[in-house]
């Protein structure tokens, strides 16, 4: 790999992934509390803002409340009230309803500050969600007069991450705390912004918010790294079941466990190169003084990152969990607690179908624009070149064309995403030009195709990203593993769909059913293979601390496995 | 339905489904005390031990000690050793070595007796495992000498279960302790069984298993329907996006929410017929007097329910979580508490891997003796007849054959069934003839097949049974409500394996693509109808708790939601 000074991004996810893999509720918070308060700070305030509110030595902890009770998803709607009274020049921060009251809060029941989303209203006028900085409590833990904070105590997880609601009752705040990138107030009541439209104003806002999305992917691979070391290392030391009168085999050798783990280990591997590129391109705007809401296709990454690697780690980790059977179900072996603070990746920051439909629209946005004016016209345009469907989003080029070979993967996974961008675009023509119909409708109607769509995008940037990294890779050891690991990932890929492909002729019955033999065998084919990575993943063995991967405890001694030697290095001997 | 009188399977089976929707925990240990303590005497006791260990009034409460450290799924292989001695004609139970140690034992920090699984060993000979009544601890707690039990503490849920390990140091108990309905041996030490063979006697043992691997289907249901209950309450209270300028929808409306949640709301009405099918099966077959390990149909059936409905519970709970958001994440509104508790389900009681294989090594045998003495022959004419399919093992006729029929999914999943199990025997075959193979590689390398194959056959027989239901209901409206529910279940089994259709042309590209729309409309269609279906569950208030679902709970006021009122009846006024 070419050497490069990892970027302040790319250093800030190394980070997380450590500190998560030590304690996922210390990367949380610190995920609140540098992420996201320290992200509102940076990405919406001014140079003085920042300076104020985001100092390295800073003696206060910060929140960010934008959910309400009311509105989750569609943070659009949210209903906090922060009205400006020129005469004090403050802002008056109010919880009108139940359904404005702040939820999930991270920090809520330690924190200092918060920075609050509530509807700037200027003269009884919304200029729209704006982003406020409110004082909850003192260093001494006393409450703001006005604030109120319960706790939402007991979750599925992160059990060292207090949530709580915020309920502000007419608070006042100086009106030097509106974060003021995006939207200010002057003394006398007069508003400015650099985003005339309301909407474009808080996608902007929103857009700020990227990269700690791209923090939660890294999150998310962390557990599936701890989940999969764990797993493949009690594979390759517990034996059941065997041949008749000789000794019992490894659980690695039966062919429902490889199955069931290798295509996680190099999904989870995918996920890994992809982050790094997304973090790359994410440094590459920051250097260049981008404002990353202008590149739409890096939020759109991003977003589809973040729904892709949250699920694939759920899925990981629960196979991990069932391939360890009873051991996999105790709280000493780890997996459990990675299962239940990682639960809620899924729905947090961004719900993962919420997620998905971001990712569309931005295709939908880039298709629209190619095919300029005339939408009929271009449908039809692009419906005919598609008769004779090269690959051409692909940077790699290959020659030979059979199932087994990277480019006729690279071209299934990259050929399935414009088929189902091409007809989702038809479909909604259609549905909004025929009839008057709602838009919101139009779209409801094919939610299933768009989820599908968005998913498909992001398997296949994972799959080029990968292939991208093996091309890369200078280690020829290293080469050769990864070329398997990749293999295996698009067949895994186009193995999930083959009923797509089925239907769109792109796989015949005979050549699907390749695709099946294709999986079994380059599972077998890495599973002793599988130890050499996760001891590559470099995690230290007091991260790692489950007793069944080889790392002792004394809270459970009757738990301990020796870490499993090398196979084939033992079989060298 | 039928009026019939339930027996005594049946009306435990509601018995433990009612206590694990109160609390899994208390269900679990119930289901140790009673079904796995109590199911061990009665099935493996004389009647005399019957009336000493297994009273309506006992004071003490018992274990069940088979998994050992070195030995969960093959149990086959356990190293604890009971042996005789003659002299004073007590047996001596010995834990040889550390891989021996009893595990993961249910109620070992409290219970009184275990029923203890041993290797029954006379003069050095083993007579394969056998199972003896040991007293681990007086009434008062103080533990037997010779044995001692450590607590394994921390599990991912089920913590008001008490697992733990027991290690047994050279503990005298008497001859009478054994449990001697399929072995016994005499004062003078002489062993003697109804069953000669020493793995039929073993299979014996374990068919004693089959009714609390019922019972474990039935608290899988439990927790299904809870999951469905709170999740389809909430989806039909809370709202969120919508049409521009209008009120926000129901998240219920979201085509994702909808197909989510929908075919788990149908396969948990499969589900339940299917094990009230079996349940009149074996109480059935318990009436008669028949020995429970002769019916090895009803023996695989189990096996195949077990593991299909603990995977298809934790699938269901997954996506409840997931649907209800954050609030799916907050302990208050119990979806953690059941997912976590009924995660160890897939494992314990036989590895879902390992039912399945019970239900395919039954299939095999059925399939071997239709084939009589040739086998190739058999083969072939088998094959050959399978050109013209019919459904013969259904006894549901319809005319009609569209994808939209139900006698068009019935036929679809048995033919599934019969082709998978043909083409298994055919490939098992000729890895064992043309190859000196051992038969652990050949099964080993079909153990995809073999899972395949397992799970149509159950997919099958719960489509069938629904189907069964449906026709059996007397009340009209439930009648129009469950077709649909009904066509939904066969269609999402479809849906979910029409790659295998498509590639065995017994779908076209135009039908598989049907199938999917048909699985969007089916799920919009019933989504209304959803609250009466888990209404109907019937679930008192108080086991529900979840605030999401209009159960105010004083310790999570904020988490409460209006139940919702039925869309229907409403639009009715």
């Amino acid at each position: 790999m070419k050497e490069k000074q990892p970027g302040f991004i790319a250093k800030s996810l190394g980070i997380t992934e450590l500190i998560c893999s030590a304690d996922m509720s210390t990367g949380v918070k610190l995920g609140v509390v540098c992420g996201l308060f320290g992200g509102a700070v940076t990405n919406l305030g001014s140079p003085g803002q920042k300076k104020k509110w985001y100092l390295p030595d800073s003696e206060f902890t910060g929140m960010f409340a934008m959910t309400e009770r009311g509105h989750g998803s569609n943070v659009r709607g949210i209903l906090t009230e922060a009205c400006y009274e020129p005469s004090t020049q403050e802002f008056i921060i109010h919880t009108p309803c139940e359904d404005a009251q702040k939820m999930y809060i991270g920090n809520s029941m330690k924190g200092n500050y918060a920075s609050v989303f509530a509807q700037l209203i200027i003269n009884g006028d919304s200029q729209g969600p704006h982003c406020f900085i409110v004082p909850i409590r003192d260093r001494h833990g006393v409450m703001n007069p006005g604030v109120s904070a319960i706790d939402m105590k007991h979750k599925e997880g992160l059990h060292g991450v207090d949530n709580g609601i915020l309920i502000f009752h007419n608070v006042r705040i100086p009106r030097t705390n509106l974060l003021s990138k995006f939207g200010c107030v002057s003394a006398d009541g007069l508003y400015s912004s650099p985003v005339q439209n309301k909407s474009k104003r808080f996608n902007a806002m929103l857009a700020a918010l990227t990269p700690t999305r791209l923090g939660l992917t890294v999150q998310a691979i962390a557990a599936m790294k701890l989940g999969l070391i764990i797993a493949v290392r009690y594979s390759h030391s517990r034996r059941q079941f065997g041949p008749k009168d000789q000794q019992e085999v490894k659980i690695i050798e039966h062919q429902t466990q490889y199955l069931r783990l290798m295509p996680h280990l190099a999904a989870a591997l995918a996920l890994t190169f992809t982050t790094r590129f997304a973090a790359c391109m994410m440094d590459h705007a920051l250097c260049k003084g981008e404002v990353l809401q202008n590149n739409s296709s890096l939020q759109a990454l991003v977003a589809g990152l973040k729904a892709y690697s949250t699920w694939e780690n759920l899925a990981c980790l629960q196979e991990c969990r069932e391939c360890t059977g009873g051991m996999g179900f105790m709280m000493e072996n780890r997996i459990p607690a990675l299962k239940c603070d990682s639960d809620v990746f899924v729905t947090f920051e961004g719900d993962n179908v919420v997620m998905l439909q971001v990712v569309v629209k931005e295709l939908m946005t880039q298709f629209t624009r190619q095919l300029g004016n005339s939408v009929v016209g271009g449908l039809i345009r692009t419906w005919t070149s598609s008769v004779s469907d090269r690959l051409r989003t692909s940077f790699l080029g290959f020659n030979v064309d059979t199932v087994g070979d990277l480019s006729f993967l690279l071209k299934a996974v990259s050929y399935r995403e414009r088929v189902l961008q091409r007809s989702l675009a038809t479909r909604l023509y259609n549905k909004v030009s025929t009839s008057p119909k709602e838009f919101f409708d139009a779209w409801n109607s094919c939610l299933h195709h768009v989820t599908s769509l968005a998913l498909a995008h992001i398997h296949r940037v994972t799959l080029e990203q990968f292939a991208l990294a093996v091309q890369e890779c200078p280690v020829e050891e290293d080469h050769t593993l990864l070329t398997k690991f990749c293999l295996l990932h698009g067949t895994s890929l186009v193995y999930q769909e083959r009923a797509w492909y089925l239907e769109h002729h792109y796989l015949t019955p005979a050549t699907s059913r390749q695709i099946r033999t294709q999986l079994l065998e380059l599972c077998r084919l890495v599973k002793d293979e599988a130890l050499k990575v996760v001891s590559d993943f470099n995690v230290p063995s007091c991260c790692i601390q489950a007793p069944i991967a080889g790392v002792a405890n004394p809270r459970a001694e009757w738990a301990f496995y020796s870490a499993p030697e090398h196979p084939i290095r033992a079989s060298k001997l």
